[in-house]
Order: structure tokens, then sequence, then C-alpha cells
């Protein structure tokens, strides 16, 4: 079947979310990353700033968020903020996913698993690439880069073995996972385009 | 750098040693797979089956193990029979890594791990299709080809921990990781020969 929706989860600083920019540009299809977070903030009437950061936390564990990531169907009565969250952006990820695009992170590639149409792809890289890319582009900061990024990372691993019970990062969940550092950002975009292709 | 040294590492029934052998005859480049146990047991003087299921057992924890695992030099005395195999691969492995190859399983990734030369795949597919695979090309037995492949899966991860103190499937292990059950086998070997042209 053809996979017309691509998700993207990505360790910070591997380049992702280029990769991902890339392969909807090349595709002609939208992309996803900070516009799903203005939906959900559209949806909640929180700020998008703060759903942002909400997806790096690792959230209070409740019987709701076990049933969110049971899929079922939820309500914001009763849902502690995150879970409200998780539940605003699970609705928004199915309609946007109703049309070819390409999903960067919020634990899009669980939210569709079932789908024979949704290809997941997982970018990582070392970490002396990624310190220098952080570096690069968003300059130093009080924290050496290594530790921006453990910090990071870890998050990313709560937030997605809450909502998912799956590891973060483990190959199995994905059908293609990047090394970008080692093959380069250009390199994977032609790879994903190659893998999706009839 | 260029890629010369293809090491496959693979979740039983996913097709990954087909993948590898492909790869090699694409490349014109030998393929070490039995091959590997072969020289190994020549080496040693174990029964080369002996040796192709060592790979697949829990051994038991020592400190020669450790040391091994750190890359120090090795002896076989004093060594358990599963720390002086691995031993033993090792150097092989070193060796046959001296011109291009690909290597199919034995940690060879671990063992190869500071070479930019070298480029590390793991081949992995759902439970379905790797149930299917093995019952279509070994038959069935008394186990469930499900229990067969849990009991396998849970061996390599084992054993590859011991030696490696790492994650077997653990995405970051590796440069490319693909579900060949969700790309095709004939897809997973191109996609493997694009990412190592220059």
């Amino acid at each position: 079947m053809k996979k017309n929706i691509i998700t993207i989860s990505r360790q910070f600083g591997s380049g992702g979310r280029t990769v991902g920019r890339l392969v909807a540009e090349k595709l002609g299809i939208p992309f996803y990353d900070k516009e799903l977070v203005e939906q959900v903030a559209d949806e909640t009437g929180f700020d998008a700033k703060f759903i942002e950061e909400n997806g790096e936390f690792s959230p209070s564990k409740s019987i709701f968020s076990f049933a969110v990531s049971q899929g079922v169907a939820c309500t914001p009565n009763g849902l502690s903020i995150s879970d409200f969250i998780f539940c605003a952006q699970r609705q928004v990820i199915l309609k946007i996913a109703e049309k070819p695009c390409v999903i960067v992170g919020r634990g899009a590639d669980y939210i569709l698993r079932d789908r024979d149409d949704v290809f997941n792809v997982f970018i990582h890289a070392g970490m002396k690439e990624r310190a220098e890319r952080i570096v690069r582009l968003y300059g130093e900061s009080e924290k050496k880069p290594e530790q921006r990024l453990a910090d990071k990372d870890k998050k990313r691993k709560i937030y997605y073995k809450h909502y998912t019970d799956r590891e973060w990062g483990d190959a199995k969940n994905y059908d293609m996972c990047l090394d970008s550092g080692r093959i380069g950002i250009d390199k994977c975009v032609e790879l994903i385009l190659d893998a999706i292709k009839d």
C-alpha cells in the first residue's frame, strides 16, 4: 500500500525536523511541526509555547493517560493538563492524517500505528554531531551542549514511554531509522523518498 | 569516508541474512555468515554447529568477558568457553574486515565500532511476517513460531548485552535500521546500497 503519511521521530539536534521538511517539500505535501502545535493551541486554548514544552515533560501517571494510550475516546473532563493536551493532539493528528502529510514528533507514529499507509521514521545522530549542530543553530547556553542533549533525550524518552508504553528509539517501532550524522541530511531525505516509492 | 564493510544484525526470521547476501552479491564482495563460523571453528577446534549455537546462548558473566568487551587483547587461558569463542570470533572478524565484505551477526557491529568505513545495519520485521517466513523456510516444529521467535530474540538480546553492554535493536547503535516486512527484502538491499554510495 502506498505510504502517504510520513511520521518523523527524532533526537534533538539530529536534523530530523529538517529531514521532514525537505521530504514534505519534495513530495509537495503539508509539513506539520509547529503548525500542529498551533492547531492544538487553537483547540485547547493553551499557549503554543506551553504545548510545545509539554511534549517534553514527564507527565504524572494517571488512569486517563492509560486510557488515552489505549486509544479510548477521550474527554477533557477530569484529565490532567498533560493528558488533556495529548488528547487534543491525538485528535488533531488523526484529522490532519486524513490527507497525505509529514508529521514531526508528538507521538504521531504511535497514534497512527495501525494504518498501513503510514511510514514511520526515526532520525538520530552521535552526540558529537548533535552537539555541534545545536551550538551552530541555537548558540551556546549556560549548560554544555552534551548536557542539553542528554536532558532533552531523557524527557522525550519518558514522554513517549508514558503515552505509548514503548521504548523511544527502539528500532522495531519504526519502519526506518537513520543516523543523519553518518549518512547526511540530504541522503536521509533521498532514502526516505526511495523507501516509500511504489 | 567510503563504507567498505557492512555489518548486518538481524532479528530471526526478518530475512536479514538474505539481505546481507544480496548486498554482498551486488557489490561483488565476500559474504560472511556460516563462513565466519567455520573460520572460528578452525581457529578454536570447536564444532561449527556448537559455535553457531553459542552465539545465541546467554553466557555466564565473568571478568574475562568484560575484558573482551572492552577490547582488551585476550588469551584462551582461563576463559570460559563462551568468552574463548567470542575472543576467537573477534580476531576472525578483525582479520576479515581488513578487506571489503558483508558480515552477518556475531557482534561485528560492536567489534568494528570505531571504524569510519564500517556501515552498521539492523534488519527487523513484525512478528506475523517473521512467523510466516520461518514456517515457510524451516517448517513447523513443536513450538509455535511466535514462541520460537520470542526465544531467539531473547537469546540474541542477552548475548549482545553481555558482550557489548548495549541494547540489541536500539536504533542508535546502527547507521540504518529497516523493517523488511514493511519495506520488502529487495528494497532493503537497494536502500543499503544507496546509503553507502559516495
